[in-house]
């Protein structure tokens, strides 16, 4: 029997719980800051725009000199400059008149509209103050923000690193991809790389060490060897009886929080902390792996770098009844079609087909035995 | 006045009605291609499971041989191998029983449960069969799919490839960015640099050139030298009157189309073909710029780069009324906080500001004046 067996809810806060936002920075260009996030917040150095700017093509006037200007009444003025939208305007002026509202008369230029005091004009600072706040530590920079960061003239800004994971894939009879042709029994290494790409895409820097075979010692040492990591994954080990070697790894290297959860798939998931970092053990077949990573993986590294993307999800009205296993929490795959979710109903965890086929999944909470057909749920696509 | 003014919807249309999915294709190790689109259907060279396969530890046996069995109405069985799951199961056995369902005593195996053919047993091909199709051309691999990809021994694939787009800035007083302190009149040129970084997130492979100055020739030189692109997007030169350049170019060295959108912001947009390439011009104001990227710019790369995957979005309540201008399409800026969507009002498409605190943007539709405080709209997310 699993010996710290919780639900997925609470598995998922004992993680949480344990991962710590990361404190490390780097200095980038801004340029090349875009989906980063600050570790600073970010005040103007300039104002913007740094000078009173015409708004508008026209011309520059002393708004005191349009007073009851009309169609059938126009004023009459003889300071004016000709402007384009953009172009700064000199401070004895303070409004400029749109080339529509007026017409130049050689040395004199008839008005036939009234200015307030800076109409079409954008002042200094307007759009931003000097020492302004522009950004707050924490901001995940998108791409017109870079661009505001250039107009300011800020050309590097201090960012958050993005963590590190190491993913350990273990186990017998797995053969490194591509290494040689299958034999019967054995299975191409697939996880470690699915693990890899994601936590690439979740904001990470992930590796891959080689294949651990199923050794207490050698998990040791390739936990031991990758301690500078934000997170371990690790793949594998974590099933019941003689076969939950890295559980007990875990637990005499550090701590075991969760071991089993209920949650299907994904039953023979670990959960703990070795030198203070985060160590999730994904079970081993693909299909549990993968619940894993949206369930486990991608919060804690979203804890971890600072990030608060959303995960995207389409509304959908469930085309058959989903039946799920009581207090288990339950990751069915679906595809959409024509806003319709269609579970894809299959058993096994090792089905990887049913992911090529799968646009999503919905989360059937632990306190429901199912979903019934016609129910409006939330699909989570698989990014 | 604008000699193609069109509705925004129509506007679209149009630009999408010149645009090709690319055909040119490239191949990719798998390993590489997660989040590239398939140019070609992906048949299984191989079964998988390769062979029978146990899905649980226990022992292989015939199932014949467990005929009646129950507990208080034990099989004893003479063939049986011991099993773990993933193990080949020997082609003279059929069944995988549990450990919990017999009790090996020796030379003999006590069984209580009854096992049907290929109980506990995936079978050849169970998940897919050789030849048979995993994927189709036009699929954007995720990382289990790549995972899927590499179980099957497929290590290379045949994707489109990325989108070319050449991002061309004009205009006078700009000055490139972080080049030297600004002067009055000058601002550094952004949009470029806001619109090659969204190009890259929306799957093209961007460049930008030199900042070309609103000169008529030089726009022509500028476009002429990167026929080779899938898509030209220029920047500025696209208003009325003689600030229309780039309009002017368009309509001489190939199709102008559309001349002025009802979209605020946004109004001075042009879009062409030159020699079969879509030519996209966004206004110089930057606010307005982005709102041109996510209506034209991201519809046609997906549709020239073969994606579908959608613009994050979520639900919520408006805030405060928004006024919109009739017959206008309007892009309102908002920030999201607790479900309540609140609408950034300020005047100026260049308030550069208000995108640095948006979190996504509402679309008002041309034929509403608005939208009612407490309405549920769509907040697109600004990614």
């Amino acid at each position: 029997m699993f010996k710290r067996f919780r639900g997925a809810g609470a598995a998922i806060d004992l993680l949480l719980g344990r991962c710590s936002p990361l404190q490390r920075m780097q200095r980038l260009p801004s340029e090349q800051a875009s989906g980063r996030v600050l570790s600073q917040d970010i005040l103007s150095p300039v104002s913007l725009p740094g000078f009173d700017r015409a708004a508008m093509d026209g011309f520059a006037v002393r708004s005191g000199e349009t007073k009851g200007a009309k169609p059938n009444a126009p004023a009459y003025v003889k300071n004016f400059l000709p402007m384009r939208a953009g172009m700064p305007v000199p401070s004895d002026f303070d409004a400029v008149v749109m080339s529509e509202d007026c017409q130049d008369r050689g040395t004199t230029l008839e008005i036939t509209a009234q200015l307030h005091a800076y109409k079409n004009v954008s002042r200094v600072g307007e759009d931003i103050a000097a020492g302004e706040k522009v950004f707050s530590e924490g901001h995940t920079l998108r791409p017109p923000d870079v661009a505001m960061l250039s107009a300011l003239g800020i050309g590097e800004v201090w960012v958050y690193e993005r963590p590190r994971v190491v993913v350990i894939p273990t186990g017998e009879n797995l053969i490194p991809i591509g290494q040689r042709a299958l034999r019967a029994g054995e299975a191409y290494e697939i996880n470690g790389l699915m693990t890899g790409l994601y936590a690439e895409k979740w904001g990470a820097i992930a590796s891959r060490t080689e294949i651990v075979s199923a050794d207490e010692d050698q998990i040791r040492e390739a936990i031991s060897s990758h301690a500078d990591a934000d997170m371990l994954i690790i793949i594998g080990g974590a099933a019941i009886g003689d076969k939950d070697y890295v559980p007990r790894v875990l637990e005499e290297m550090g701590e075991l929080f969760v071991h089993g959860v209920r949650l299907q798939p994904g039953k023979p998931t670990a959960l703990g902390v070795v030198a203070g970092k985060p160590v999730v053990c994904l079970p081993g077949y693909p299909v549990a792996a993968l619940s894993d990573l949206y369930l486990f993986v991608r919060p804690a590294l979203q804890k971890i770098g600072h990030r608060t993307d959303r995960q995207p999800r389409v509304s959908a009205t469930l085309a058959r009844k989903i039946a799920s296993r009581p207090n288990y929490l339950s990751i069915v795959r679906v595809t959409l079609k024509d806003g319709q979710a269609e579970p894809i109903m299959v058993s096994g965890a090792g089905i990887l087909s049913s992911v090529a086929r799968a646009d999503g999944f919905v989360v059937v909470p632990e306190e429901t035995e199912g979903l019934e057909a016609g129910e409006t749920v939330e699909v989570e696509l698989f990014d």
